[in-house]
């Protein structure tokens, strides 16, 4: 299939500011490196650059965090909504912020890509120039990668990072009594995607009141973190270090996410329900909910409608990736300002099984899963 | 797009020998995760096992090595041709061998799949064994993954190496007076996918002489390395701590890979023709060339055009993925008994560009580019 045959998704060939320029298939495997290698990040850890079997890369620690994220065309990303240079950013972001939820500092990608033959070279330089952006200021780089010729554009990033150090926090270390704080935000992922599909991109010309608001303040936010999310990656190691007990990226949804957490410990996690007022030092959910009911009312006339799926997004949109982590009561006086007590962790009671809870009760819904069609 | 309604390539679900089962698309993530993890190979320097955000390694030399390879269905396998068994035992090979290839030992593999819906999960455990098979007595385990949909089966696989303390060996260093050596064998795989291509396929029932004859003796053994190489992954570090000054490990064809090598390290290699009478010492490529010519008589009547095909898989087929190194005159005698010499290293002439020669002249074919068409 070319991508002039392409189905729904126009593919790169369609993607929007590319000179047209050569198409992959035209060029050869070194031509094409030669064309978009220097484009990448650089690595700061490189000991033996990319171009031979294997990079080498320093792992001072002794150890090293290895993840892994793939990107499926049409499943993950769509040309026509995204540039390569956001999808680029979007595949290095997801990946780094694994690192982050260990404690630790990226280092090291590696990246396999899967394109077809007619996807102009101007787009591969694009992608490689959102990875530059993901990995600015983070002494992470692209070291090595793999090429290859498929129906459609696959992205397949592994990630390295270095806990200097510290012990890696695990999704199954939270206490019974341990507070439940997220940094990051929640929703704007979720709130974007459904933007799109209902054809309000900020990008599109389009007219009418809800294609201008699309392109305006936190509508315009929401497209921009589904299209390339910003996870605070630094907090990682600082929340390690102000000694989170459990930790990982929400990138399946709050409830989902927060369900791992509380199975892989063993203990119930308690999310606060965003309506309720917060105590003293809990700023919960609220602000999130706040924030996207107006986008929220772009999509739903009714306001209690527009409630429901902000709410929504809040507690099941994923993608956003920011932070999730667990901490000794006595350990929120050192967390960074940008933390959010969002819930507490209990001991489960007899016969009842590890998992989360909302307001108090078992979630109707919890948030994405990848296989289920 | 279906699997049922697959073009020529069947998709897994015509996998040959799987119970029928459940698709994946049946499960959710968490229960495919627990289907087929328990059979993938374990790694002996896991810290922090898969099941957290990353998965930790030990780097005990202070650095790791890296690397990745993508496997596109249809571009690289075809599951008519090679079991999902054979299939995982390829994509885990020819990435250890990378790791080889830098004198280091493997460590730690990370692995992200892209699978139809109607991916049997069957498919996907043999897959797994397929894995442990090729990581057997290697000390390297799978250690964290991704899952993701797509139309077509993608396995992208990133492995990690410990140099133990070596310098690793670069394709860089080759010197004028080097000598050239291989290690493993060369054009099996080549002539393999040859005897698919044309219809003899070991497994399939077939009548007449030449299906006969692919079950037997060295047709077989080559259809063989093709589904799944055996590289000789402990000659890495052996060639290493013998003193080789470059090596890689040859998946585009000893032509175009022993070029690699004369590039990188600013000198020109030249590979003796495989009909030169071996000198003392100098094995050759005749054993290879004499070994497939029976096999490329099943395939051409003519004795000199079955001598030029298999003259043709020695020199330019790729993925046995044996080890292409040079060494110093005077090491040749520490090396390892398989290693055999192919060619010599020498300075460039005045106006003369790095390269590859054969029997001294430019080769007129190379050998595999995966993205011209």
């Amino acid at each position: 299939m070319s991508i002039a045959e392409g189905a729904d998704d126009g593919g790169p060939a369609s993607a929007g500011g590319c000179t047209p320029g050569a198409a992959v298939g035209e060029l050869g495997e070194e031509a094409l490196l030669a064309a978009f290698t220097p484009l990448l990040p650089q690595a700061e850890q490189e000991v033996v650059p990319s171009g031979d079997d294997c990079a080498v890369v320093a792992a001072p620690d002794g150890r090293f965090c290895v993840s892994t994220d793939v990107l499926v065309q049409g499943e993950h990303f769509r040309t026509d909504w995204s540039t390569a240079r956001d999808i680029g950013a979007r595949a290095a972001a997801q990946n780094l912020a694994d690192i982050a939820a260990m404690g630790a500092h990226p280092t090291a990608l590696v990246v396999s890509l899967v394109l077809p033959r007619t996807t102009p070279v101007a787009w591969v330089q694009d992608l490689a120039r959102g990875f530059a952006d993901a990995c600015r200021g983070t002494g992470a780089g692209v070291v090595g990668g793999d090429l290859s010729v498929g129906e459609r554009v696959v992205i397949a990033v592994t990630v390295h990072g270095d806990l200097g150090g510290r012990r890696p926090v695990l999704r199954s270390g939270a206490r019974a009594g341990d507070v439940v704080v997220h940094v990051g935000t929640l929703g704007r992922s979720a709130a974007g995607l459904a933007l799109l599909q209902a054809g309000l991109d900020d990008r599109a010309g389009g007219s009418g009141e809800a294609a201008a608001t699309a392109r305006t303040g936190i509508a315009s936010e929401c497209i921009a973190v589904y299209r390339a999310p910003s996870p605070p990656l630094s907090a990682g190691p600082a929340l390690a270090d102000a000694g989170a007990t459990a930790m990982l990226d929400v990138s399946d949804g709050l409830l989902r996410d927060a369900g791992r957490i509380a199975r892989a410990s063993g203990v119930v996690v308690e999310i606060a329900e965003p309506d309720d007022a917060p105590g003293a030092g809990r700023v919960g959910l609220s602000a999130d909910l706040a924030a996207l009911e107006p986008v929220a009312g772009m999509l739903r006339e009714d306001a209690a409608a527009a409630r429901a799926l902000a709410r929504q997004w809040v507690l099941t949109g994923g993608e956003d990736h920011g932070l999730l982590a667990t901490f000794a009561p006595t350990a929120v006086r050192e967390l960074p300002t940008s933390a959010r007590v969002i819930g507490a962790v209990r001991a489960r009671r007899v016969g009842e099984e590890a998992g989360v809870l909302l307001g108090g009760r078992v979630p109707e819904q919890l948030g994405w899963d990848h296989f289920r069609a």
